[in-house]
């Protein structure tokens, strides 16, 4: 039986790590909103999971993996769930609690991106929050995204197993697990959003940079990455290129 | 061999969850940066253990559960692992999986609480963002907690299962769970850092409000918010009171 993802069609969002884990593991899934409506998919079928009052434990939001009768919302939540089902975590309980760890940070980082273009409400355009915008993503990326950078790389560089793909850096165990990828697409995601202060970000992170170009070469995501199954970014998602948000960095003064 | 809870002495903050969840359990624990320096506890612990370079898998942050060789940071993750250890979630993997995703959800909620003081950065005081914060928290108040408590009061009504305790709402199974513990939690929070806008929220989530009254009724629960042990709500945790973020609320207008 097919998993079924259910997720809004037209953005890459918080379903796209979900995504990556099901194209590159070769599963076999169905992307319900972006499917036929006579077919009882499409939007109708993604309203109907989230308003569902005969639902006992209802989703929140999507993005909702559905496999048979299980559903399960919360990205970080599906991507436990998948990770030893498509062999993207090993077998040990250790293993994929380190796995969902890192994927809970990923989140994080994921959560203060969104900040900094709606900082003041989800609920509001970003044009109503645009000075706000400007100073939370200022914040973010002389604060908070190089200690989330450092993190990443420290947890590449210490890891003792090597990688298989010409040793390329990985953060669980030496095989290409499902937070590899959801470090791949945050990396997309910083350059896509910030592609002038990503780039000296990322400068300092040789392991996160290897481990992303690394991933991008796996098989079946360089398929997925060149099919229309993959959304190109736009500014209805979590990273949103807004050039005020991403001002040319100042050369390092010298005291 | 007792738990050992890393987490910043003075505040509720996060590690309050997973505080509520030993304490509830009557699980032997140290509260490690609250202990005594000389026993090698206190605040150089906690920042060894943050800043420990020989540990290859590094916690982000705080909250982090050490249990003998595990260990484990996220909040939810802890609770996840937490939970049937202490008997605080059922054995089944979809009861598990459920709780899971009502924590994550629960946490969704606290960085949205978060975001209401500090909507521009965490990096910058509150005082520096305070305009922005009045904005945050209307649409908070407005448009994302009655969402989320809604969601809250469906998933325990819902519930086919009844509590034991005076028929008590619980979110998974018919017994305490780790989630109920940390919506009890999340109830107190907005009480105190929304006096007047969490009543009438809450008004309209009376499942939510007995729930939070059976938990604070629990015997182990009740006797820890009397102890010292439960450090009061003050404005250096998630949950603060600024009284400008928490205006009268306005009576509903006839259209």
């Amino acid at each position: 039986m097919n998993y079924q993802l259910h997720y809004w069609p037209h953005i890459q969002g918080r379903g796209e790590f979900v995504r990556l884990a099901l194209e590159a593991a070769g599963a076999p899934y169905v992307d319900v909103a972006r499917g036929d409506e006579a077919a009882g998919q499409g939007m109708p079928a993604l309203h109907g999971l989230l308003q569902d009052k005969t639902q006992a434990r209802p989703p929140f939001a999507c993005p909702v993996l559905v496999d048979d009768k299980r559903v399960i919302a919360q990205t970080a939540a599906i991507l436990y769930y998948l990770g030893p089902r498509l062999k993207l975590v090993g077998r040990s309980e250790v293993d994929q609690a380190w796995a969902h760890q890192v994927q809970l940070t990923i989140a994080d980082v994921v959560n203060e991106v969104h900040n900094t273009h709606h900082p003041i409400s989800a609920a509001l355009h970003f044009e109503d929050q645009q000075a706000e915008a400007v100073r939370a993503a200022q914040a973010f990326l002389a604060h908070r995204l190089p200690k989330y950078l450092a993190w990443f790389e420290a947890a590449l560089r210490r890891n003792p197993a090597r990688g298989g793909d010409g040793n390329a850096p990985r953060l669980v165990g030496g095989r290409l697990s499902y937070p590899d990828l959801s470090l791949f697409q945050l990396v997309e995601g910083l350059r896509y959003a910030f592609p002038l202060n990503a780039g000296k970000a990322l400068a300092k992170a040789p392991a996160v940079r290897a481990l992303h170009a690394s991933v991008a070469q796996q098989k079946r995501v360089a398929t997925y990455l060149a099919s229309p199954r993959r959304i190109a970014f736009n500014n209805e998602g979590i990273f949103r290129h807004y050039p005020a948000l991403d001002p040319a960095p100042q050369s390092p003064t010298v005291e």
